[in-house]
């Protein structure tokens, strides 16, 4: 029987696998994961909304009927295809067919704030920035210098394409609603965020009136959108910014970043083209040029249907899998017609916050509380597993009765606090005798510093 | 307004804030975590049927409603009851009243097994177990070597008091239930769990009875009972053990630690008389000799009502915490009358898995069925906060339905699995060539080394 090899437990290399469930093949899912993420609820991880198992499934469990398929939890770290082999860690697997779907990671253009300002990728990127974001309350509430205590309240999000978006809105809502009662000294409420965007709009992929309504819910919840700017320096206070007026400094002690992407660096090794953000050229039929039998789908393929790039969102990699698993099994069971891959657009929504979404298809163009209800019906479809359906569903119909967001815990290293030197008679903290202005800056422990 | 200083965030000390609600005092609650944690379900979470969020609570939010509250994340380094200050890692507080309520933590009696052999204490502890046992079966699936294979399938548990008890039957189900269908190679009910323990029964502090009915359950759950034997030796390979027909060698990649607690050494810095275990030997009415402003509960306290030691349970903790708020509450309202504290034993309960469990009060011993539906409604009842209870609930009525845990993912780093050469045309994986019976024993890597 011939053996298909799928590299990635995504969208993609999930849906391929489960497409060739019938088909005279014996397959090997890799993942250097167990789990499967369902990542557009990944921000509501970051955001102390839901938990990670609630939108993390063990690949096992998904394929678990399925008796063609063996999981195995390993990185592939090269392919050679001529071969006809991958490299892991550790040994070689051979293949007759190569599907490979290990999608992106974030892309700091060069620079190095991998530390200064997480990206969301995986679970343990969402819980790191959990940590920040709660731990930066903990910090204003023991931080007696008031220009500190105000960077504690300010936080940078990079980017304002859909999970940017996402993130800034909840981060304006953690302090507006969630928090509201929960510290002594500080207000909560006094929460600022701000939003860079290089372009001229957020929500680029939107149409621009969609991107306009984003901006004013957006503003509601504390978010102060930067639009024409981009951000040129980042450190543990601070974020240096390039507008339209200079250069400007802005001081802050948690920065998201939500800008580029970059594909996985397994593609090198393919030797075939790639665009600037390191994504495979594929062929119609998403195979490599000169490979037939290996294909690239999802975010690490720079896809074309009909002429128009596919987005690089979770619908675009499903297709995709749907269709190279068409292609193999077509071939396997001698009946090979390679067909090109057919994007069919069904739309994009990106949520605000509370009540207030964006979505449009190719006909309509909606915003508001109607859009949220339909973002909210769509991925509650979508998720794997008829118990994580419910279990976010009622999460989430908790937290919006409520105010309330469950999973808001730190874990982890707390870091370094601002320094408290006591507690006076009134309840508030002091500042050391002596450093009134200087507390903190000569500290350099910082809640927001690599752990 | 005299400052009550209540130092952890646990049953004892939350009880304790809760109960001075009304007492003419402000209140600062030092934790060196945000979260309060419902211990009593943390190996729900270890062992994948629950998740963090659903047995801890930020413990800002507890006491959001209190307004002579202050919450302050920190931890406390030293006490100087003579000068009545608290020193943290930056600075002082100063106090009237001091709850000391910082419970215990693991004792290897000596022995630097920590790394081998992970206690049950923390959240992160819980994770690092989940990590462990669900990492295990990932290497069976890619081991080669029959001999190293069985040893990933083998689970060691120190200790088989209450947690011991719980890990140990949890263990066996996860490989006889919940993993069922999802390994190709390896045959997940081959689990075989050990658990070791020192005296002549397990769960000691129950009626003998209802330990035998533990015991029976247990085996049942392919968790074979080894009394009368202590551990001598734990590394990444196995365990040593000593009984009555000498020391003995038992190959396993996974021990977890459930036998010693030991108090949290800030109890140290009080200067007055502990018992062996580091426990405060308190007065009758919880305070320390000599400084009636000074009071010690929960598991950093020897406790003993009306001349019986108070065990080292939530229910003890939490009938401290009100016992010294009431003390106190009567103090600063001018009508001091230091009552001893009486504890009411509640009975105590523990559970073996999938509806089994085994529960004892002063008048009742039951086990089964009907005792695990009682453990299920107490539990549930005494969770905080409203969300939890339900959320929990659902996450075990549909685990129970289908015999799933759905928090089974493995986060942090993977670290090494057992090396895999090549998959075989068959689908198995194969031995390297030459190497037959020391593939894994010439790596030191495991995934039960430290991260």
């Amino acid at each position: 029987m011939q053996h298909v090899v799928i590299i990635g437990g995504g969208f993609g290399g999930l849906a391929a696998a489960r497409a060739l469930a019938k088909a005279p093949v014996r397959i090997t899912l890799l993942d250097r994961r167990n789990h499967h993420l369902f990542q557009p609820l990944l921000y509501q991880v970051a955001t102390a909304a839901l938990n990670p198992s609630d939108i993390a499934y063990p690949i096992r469990s998904v394929v678990a009927e399925q008796d063609n398929v063996r999981v195995l939890l390993a990185e592939a770290k090269s392919i050679d295809p001529t071969a006809r082999t991958v490299t892991l860690d550790d040994g070689l697997l051979e293949y007759d067919f190569l599907i490979v779907a290990t999608g992106a990671t974030h892309s700091y253009f060069g620079n190095n704030w991998s530390a200064v300002a997480p990206g969301l990728k995986t679970v343990e990127d969402a819980l790191e920035i959990r940590r920040r974001i709660f731990l930066a309350y903990e910090a204003a509430e023991r931080e007696a210098d008031p220009v500190a205590q105000r960077e504690w309240l300010t936080f940078g999000v990079v980017g304002a394409g859909p999970t940017g978006v996402e993130l800034a809105g909840a981060l304006g809502e953690i302090g507006l609603q969630t928090l509201v009662h929960d510290f002594r000294t500080i207000d909560s409420t006094d929460v600022k965020v701000l939003l860079f965007e290089g372009t001229d709009r957020v929500l680029q992929a939107y149409p621009p009136k969609l991107g306009e309504a984003a901006k004013r819910s957006l503003e509601k919840r504390h978010v102060e959108v930067r639009l024409n700017t981009r951000v040129v320096g980042i450190d543990p206070h601070g974020v240096t910014i390039k507008d339209a007026t200079g250069e400007h400094r802005i001081g802050m002690r948690t920065v998201l970043w939500a800008a580029g992407v970059q594909a996985s660096p397994l593609a090198a090794s393919l030797g075939v083209p790639r665009d600037k953000a390191g994504r495979v050229i594929v062929e119609p039929d998403l195979s490599i040029p000169g490979h037939p039998e290996v294909f690239v789908i999802g975010d690490l393929a720079l896809m074309t249907s009909k002429g128009a790039q596919v987005p690089g969102v979770a619908q675009g990699a499903l297709q995709g899998g749907k269709h190279v698993a068409k292609q193999i099994a077509a071939e396997v069971r001698g009946t090979p017609a390679r067909k090109p891959f057919a994007y069919w657009d069904k739309g994009n929504m990106a949520t605000i916050g509370r009540a207030s979404a964006v979505a449009a298809t190719k006909r309509v163009a909606l915003s508001g509380f109607l859009a949220w209800l339909m973002w909210w019906a769509v991925h509650i479809f979508f998720l794997v597993g008829f118990k994580n359906r419910f279990v976010v569903m009622f999460s989430w119909v908790s937290s919006w009765l409520s105010y309330k967001r469950g999973a808001r815990l730190i874990t982890g290293d707390v870091g370094a606090l601002p320094r408290l030197e006591s507690i006076a008679p009134d309840g508030q903290p002091s500042m050391p005798a002596g450093a009134e202005t200087v507390a903190f800056s000569e500290s350099d422990g910082s809640a927001a510093s690599p752990g």
